[in-house]
């Protein structure tokens, strides 16, 4: 197909394909004429790709870039196109980590991990970002939610579990990567929506005054 | 203690303590000299807690704003706090909702919450938010990770029980608003984080080549 039609299937307005093919996001079409190229089916996937990394999951042009190189390498192991796309979406977050806690807090993480078998990379962002999560909790005084971090744990193992087997199910390579920046991404905010609806009808159920009391 | 202790003690720096105390996140010491005032714990408490909202939880100073509002008044009923915080946490991401899908994913959140039994307010931001990444799944032609939807719906509804318990166990009042202000955004940091190492740890174990093959 022609660049406009690639546009018009893909729902990509033009000037958007043209600048994503002068990134070198989206490869070079098929040479057809003096200033004609030819599009296939693989041009729409990564179209859709892109915008599943860009609009989704609000990542830069270069952190694109840099999962999409990842995930085109053939050389590159599975789990690390998994880190790449990891790695921009935890890169998102910048919080500061000035607190002296901040280390102990990282420490409470590394040993949860190591109690649960988790084998996570040690320079792996998410452990900061827990951590940071972690100290703040800490710093709180709240010690009736500290059993809290046991259950995040918990539910999350088990989470991950059915979500990377969904995404494996995905087959081939570039559509598991799709998988994984939809997972991770969208799946996060669902999750989260998900978990304030079910606080919501839970507090409500438990503070309203039943037929037993209070 | 004077606001160099505090900032001190707190670990805020002292422009950042001035600007809350400027802004009426932090309520002003009491006054001990013409330029002097005193700070005592509660400061200590809120200046962590308005760290929580803004480092952690990632609120703007005008979302933090609200909530301690909602958490400083003695008349608010406690759910309605929580949809303070709730609000605060969703009003974060905006997403377009201009595609045609969205009020078909509104209906299957809505159908979900009501398959689980779930009383949730008819106008809860976290709706809209659920129907925006429900919406995005369905856009992006991932049937594999469709199945997905209802394991998040299922671990939000247990999560949740855990969190409510934990913080009604708070027992005073004001403990529990500070509890689910906590719980609500830490508490989602926190399990985003561990969730991206668990996904890392299960990838890891599921492409590695294991004693029985690949």
């Amino acid at each position: 197909m022609r660049i406009s039609e690639l546009s018009a299937v893909s729902g990509v307005p033009l000037p958007t394909v043209k600048y994503y093919l002068r990134e070198g996001l989206l490869p070079a079409g098929e040479r057809t004429a003096r200033n004609q190229a030819d599009y296939g089916r693989a041009h729409v996937a990564r179209l859709r790709l892109i915008r599943a990394l860009t609009e989704v999951g609000g990542l830069s042009v270069a952190d694109t870039r840099e999962v999409l190189a990842a995930a085109d390498d053939p050389q590159m192991p599975l789990d690390h196109v998994m880190g790449a796309a990891h790695d921009a979406v935890t890169n998102r977050a910048k919080p500061t980590r000035t607190e002296p806690e901040w280390s102990a807090a990282r420490d409470i993480v590394l040993l949860l991990a190591e109690q649960r078998g988790w084998r996570v990379e040690p320079d792996a962002p998410a452990i900061d970002q827990a951590a940071d999560a972690v100290a703040a909790v800490l710093a709180m005084d709240v010690p009736e939610l500290h059993p809290l971090i046991d259950v995040y744990a918990e539910h999350a193992e088990e989470l991950a579990r059915r979500e990377v087997a969904a995404v494996l199910s995905m087959g081939a390579p570039e559509e598991i990567v799709r998988g994984v920046v939809i997972g991770t991404i969208v799946g996060e905010a669902l999750l989260n929506a998900l978990r304030l609806m079910a606080q919501q009808s839970v507090s409500i159920a438990l503070l309203e005054p039943g037929p037993g009391g209070p």
